[in-house]
């Protein structure tokens, strides 16, 4: 069925299919039908594409800076490049008749066909392309031409150091060398002077070779091939790369050319079938099943795929970027999307993962550190936007003024302080759910005391009323700054001290000799933790009005001009304007980027009763213009809780689709906003299981409390639980299913729908 | 001698003479000879001018708000109308030949004089106008015309109702009578059905009148005198004009036409006689002698006339509006001007003066108390911009973006808090000076009360630094908003709290009844003084840094853009631009509108070494863009101190002249704000008699401790203190001599340089 007049999905739910060849929907495909696998990001592009084509490959981990550029990951040089002329015309997607990319979801496949009239010929080429999930280091191509005429195909293929990069040339240098037939590229980073090295090793099979050349160009070195290609027989290139960098081993420059040669004595299919092995246990963990609606199942796939091709869950020192490895978007940074989307998708299915991602965050500590002394503050303000060492790499200024031309200075970096408590929830929250006691006492209890250090460094008291403030700041609506008091983040900031009292009280109790070590070796005394408790109990939490319900998004909200999107639209004199402060056209009023009384809800909904969540809900919801993708996911997440399940299908659906349908932009202000929104296909996961599916945790105990949408007959998540493996599956009747893994420890208790049910290894149990 | 092209002053220093007509002009000169005397302003319009010239009767306390729009003071219907054709063709400035305005400073009287060739004719016409200083409610003019030749007059005079009006039309009746040839307007206002009656009575002498007809329009009533006026002879028009309104008798329609018929009836000399009589006892206090250098002396002569006709004197429940009654510019409010810069040069030359504008001060403590409240503060907020109730009728938005066209909010009204330790301070300084305890029983201690209660509630406590801080306002450098601990303001706020604490302690000792009764008016417990002294004592003070002796200007604005004021300019894309807050060019940058680190030397000049004095000074005078006509007298004041004479002394030029050269627009934004700067007037006289003169107060003395720029060669001010009247006269070779009046209740002690000097009444001492 199609999703768009171009794409459509496959009656298998497991293939997305994009007919013909686009411009302006390129860097979209290129996009969407990314393959990677959490070390690196290989675009859905064509073989015969060039930067220009946007191509790349992202590489994790080779964070660099060009001047005064911004920190970003590098794009390597690309070793899948294969470009053809036929009969002296040049083949590609661009100039074809006809042309179909995919993307296989079960293994992460890009394929591209299409086939193209040269003079006397019908030409057809096939591409195959896979990022090994068996080593992460390899990708596998196949290209494959055959034409229904005797044919002269001139043919290149080799590496293409000449990339696309957004914020400087980030090599000093690029060398290249063909070692026995494999193509390597040794490129050294500006900043840092690491060393990525690149390998291709293809072999060509097929047609009668006359010549065979080197092509040198710089930063650039390819193989050329003359080739006589009898009528239907197939001229292929299969060529396997290799990606290794000095921070991945001392010496990249042997290991790379050594795994691409491996890689191509063990052949395409051989690597294509471990990956696929790969992959399926990857999916055994992963796949949600929706029955009744083939689109739902079909982007909700696509979502889960690129939700963990841009988990680094390889190592446990990486975020994951805003636009993962699909581009160097948002400079590959991490943003609160990672504790508040991307990691709560993870921890009842891939908890190891959640907790590699923290020990990330605790391993940047000290790059919070440092940004709290720069801003004068204590403990941990971690980074609006965190790269390798946490320290921000947030930009003062990213927006120009299009009215002016000028510069706007948003304030991302030094007030959006939410962060730091979003990560201490997340760790609280992390570690309740999972049990993992050891990650509490080795990482983080010292995430959740510095982080209390801040807010206390943070809030004003004030005197007369008694009460502790946050002031200055902005929320998860980011149009509005420069306020006081945002429900969502001093919600936060509650539960954030909260976390740090009791941490200190249980680690005192059970891990006295850890907590001894620790506190000396930050220097923690009794007194502040007496201050975080003080600041817990008196921080300004604001309340619903008694009357109407309403939670003011933070102190004055309710005095702005109360008008919605549509008109605040209508005030712009350049559709490019920047709607928010100092001063867009939301500025002024009730209209909302994303609505933060709505994250209140979904984070905080437990402790307000059902006719605040609906009240403010159906306030709010009208008043966003959902400018940003983490939106829907949360505003779904409240849909569900509230019973408008319709409303809560189609946040979800918003979701899982803005990137299939390209409904989020490119380029804003002249910037590269492009590439996988991550966060939300890990909230368009937490919407399906979390949401409908009712998975959720509560006094110990796993809870399964659905409502499944009309539209689905049934839905099916897996569940990984403190060493159990469950399915759980629940039917269009509401009738639940919970099946434990044979290999499961012993039993377990799910609370469905409030009742208790036990499920014994290897059992299903009904509810 | 010439001030410019236009304008001379006479060689007694005492009139100002401007030549020729030129309308771009004429708002300004309009403005610079007003007629004034506290209770009304006339502008320095010729008597054939109409709304469209700015003809402005200007009266007081008739603040009136039409619809949405800024409260105001009426402008009253005009009773001074003269307007005449000569043989058919109208006279006046505009048309005539020769033209000569001119302001008597000694008396206060406008004069117009202008030459018409008319067909066969020379006519040549003069006026002279005075405010009476006599009977407030009294305006006089004679218009007299003659011509070389025979020629026929055709003359209306009478009330033109018709009035220019700045935010709309005030009046929701006009009713226009002649009651036995008294021309009789009374006008009722919008919001509080104020009547302002206006009564012309005139008297036509010369020539021969064929006919007088009354001409009747909408909202004008004049009578038409057609007189054949033979060559050489004078037509004199003698017009006396009365203005009561219902604030001032019960029965202004009755009191306005007796005072007008009883003021023809003395007819136009015996006013002028009794008006100069009263300006020659107003000379006495307020006549600063500036020998070398004639225009310096006129100017601030000119200086000293505004700041005296600006000032309400007969009345104590009445502000000075920063541009006076010379229009209904800045809404005829009162802004800590008053306090900075008017009252101080009041308060060693007309004490009671002083004294009444403190007491509006303090008979505006509700509209403070409504501010604080509303806008969630305890004590007293004072307006931003104050006129009777002491509500703040400053509006949200005053400035519009002129590249987008909107709206730009600005948070003059809500964030500009320095207004309430300013008059404080004030307070603290008036009762120090002039030892008016009963005042400060009466008036003043409640007025510091509640400002501390203000600042207590608007100060919030770091607990980690232990400190109080001022956060989020904007000091006298208005262009940056939404700052933090601004130098200035945070040491005004720490003398205020101090002035609260002592003024206790004080009342304690000496009138615990007093003290008692106030305390249970207002509710004070000891816990809330207590609370004072501990914000005193913690408040964050900027201080010098130790190697540069800077004063940080604000929390983060050294570490703004470095650049110049020409730089700044030089970045505009439209000359009308705003240049502040939110998104002006000179907001990422520390170019000030005016210096308010300089303000705080100024003001607190005494706890700083010399050489913070200096280094200040002159880092932050090239970075003062000086938008505001405040800024050049507190850099005056700074640079007497620090013995930079010659640059003090350019200072006091450009404030002095600022209205007589019209350095300063009359329009910006679409937004009128000419007509008088009167603080820049009372700043003139500070930096010549406080800052020159050295005239100063410590430990209950007097304190002359003069340095004259080299251009003046001698000085000589009075001084009236605590009963005692002196001459204080300072010669170029620095010699000071102090003249103690006869009538004085005894010897004076006054310290000069130093030294203590005593002068028993009568009696001249030098030192």
């Amino acid at each position: 069925m199609h999703l768009s007049e171009r794409l459509r999905v496959s009656d298998d739910g497991w293939r997305l299919v994009e007919t013909g060849w686009d411009a302006d929907r390129a860097p979209h495909v290129g996009t969407n039908f990314l393959c990677g696998n959490g070390y690196l990001g290989y675009r859905g592009t064509s073989p015969e594409h060039t930067a220009d084509d946007l191509v790349a490959l992202v590489v994790t981990d080779t964070y660099d800076t060009v001047g005064d550029g911004w920190q970003e990951l590098v794009t390597a040089p690309n070793p899948l490049l294969v470009a053809a002329t036929v009969d002296g015309s040049p083949i590609g997607v661009a100039t074809a008749e006809r042309v179909e990319t995919s993307l296989d979801l079960r293994i992460g496949e890009f394929g591209a066909r299409f086939a193209q009239r040269v003079d006397h010929a019908l030409v057809e080429v096939d591409v195959r392309r896979v990022a090994s999930y068996d080593d992460l280091h390899l990708l596998t191509q196949r290209w494959q031409l055959q034409a229904d005429a005797d044919v002269e195909v001139d043919l290149v293929d080799g590496v293409d150091g000449v990339v696309w990069s957004l914020h400087g040339d980030h090599f000093r240098t690029v060398d290249l060398d063909d070692r026995d037939g494999t193509i390597v590229a040794e490129a050294r980073t500006v900043e840092h002077d690491v060393r990525v090295v690149v390998a291709a090793a293809s072999t060509r099979h097929g047609g009668e070779s006359t010549e065979v050349d080197p092509v040198v160009e710089p930063r650039r070195r390819f193989r050329r091939h003359r080739v006589r290609l009898p009528a239907g027989t197939p001229l292929v290139v299969d060529t396997v790369a290799a990606v290794v960098t000095s921070n991945d081993v001392d010496d990249p420059g042997d290991v790379a050319p050594a795994l691409a040669r491996r890689g191509r004595a063990e052949g395409h299919e051989q690597l294509l079938s471990s990956t696929t092995d790969a992959w399926r246990r990857i999916w055994d963990d992963l796949d949600v099943v929706v029955e009744g609606h083939l689109a739902d199942q079909t982007t909700l796939r696509f979502s889960a795929y690129h939700h963990r091709i841009c988990t680094p869950a390889h190592t446990d020192h990486l975020p994951i970027g805003a636009r993962g490895l699909s581009c160097q978007g948002y400079q590959n940074a991490a943003f609160w999307d990672q504790e508040v989307y991307n990691l709560p998708a993870l921890w009842l299915s891939e908890p190891h993962l959640a907790r590699n991602l923290l020990v990330y965050r605790h391993r940047t500590l000290d790059g919070a550190r440092r940004k709290a002394e720069r801003l004068g503050y204590r403990g941990a303000y971690y980074a609006w936007m965190s790269t390798d060492t946490g320290d921000d790499v947030c930009p003062d200024v990213f927006f120009v003024d299009v009215l002016s031309g000028r510069p706007i200075r948003n304030h991302f970096n030094d007030w959006q302080m939410h962060i730091s408590p979003d990560l201490a929830t997340t760790v609280a929250r992390y570690v309740e759910i999972t049990g993992d006691e050891r990650f509490l006492v080795d990482h983080g209890a010292e995430i959740a005391f510095e982080v209390a250090r801040f807010l206390h460094s943070f809030v004003l008291y004030d005197e007369v009323r008694g009460t502790y403030h946050c002031i200055r700041l902005l929320g998860p609506d980011e149009w509005h700054e420069n306020v006081d008091d945002n429900a969502f983040t001093n919600h936060q900031a509650h539960d954030a001290l909260a976390f740090a009292v009791d941490t200190h009280e249980r680690l005192a109790a059970d891990h006295p000799v850890a907590l001894e070590q620790l506190r000396d070796r930050i220097g923690l005394t009794d007194d502040e933790v007496a201050a975080w408790a003080r600041v817990r109990d008196r921080i300004a939490l604001p309340e619903p009005d008694p009357d109407t319900g309403l939670i003011e998004q933070f102190r004055g909200f309710f005095e702005l001009e109360d008008v919605t999107p549509e008109q605040v639209r209508a005030r712009l004199l350049d559709p490019g304007e920047y709607w928010g402060w100092p001063n867009g056209v939301a500025v002024p009023t009730q209209v909302s980027k994303q609505a933060d009384v709505v994250m209140l809800l979904w984070l905080h909904g437990d402790r307000f009763e059902s006719k605040i969540l609906d009240a403010n809900y159906h306030y709010y919801a009208p008043r966003c213009a959902h400018f940003s993708t983490l939106s829907h996911p949360a505003h779904g997440m409240v849909a569900v809780r509230i019973g408008e399940l319709d409303r809560a299908l189609a946040h979800l659906r918003t979701t899982a689709t803005v990137d299939l349908l390209s409904t989020a932009p490119s380029v804003v202000g002249g910037t590269f906003i492009g590439g996988i929104h991550t966060a939300a296909c890990s909230g368009a996961l937490q919407v399906a299981v979390q949401g409908f599916g009712g998975l959720g945790f509560a006094d110990g105990r796993l809870v399964v409390d659905p409502a499944l949408p009309s539209a689905w007959t049934a839905l099916e998540y897996p569940v990984a639980w403190r060493g159990h493996h469950l399915r759980v599956r629940i039917g269009s009747d509401g009738s639940v299913s919970i099946e434990s893994h044979a290999d499961n420890p012993g039993p377990v208790e799910v609370v469905v729908r409030g009742e208790p049910v036990t499920v014994e290894p290897g059992a299903r149990a009904a509810a």
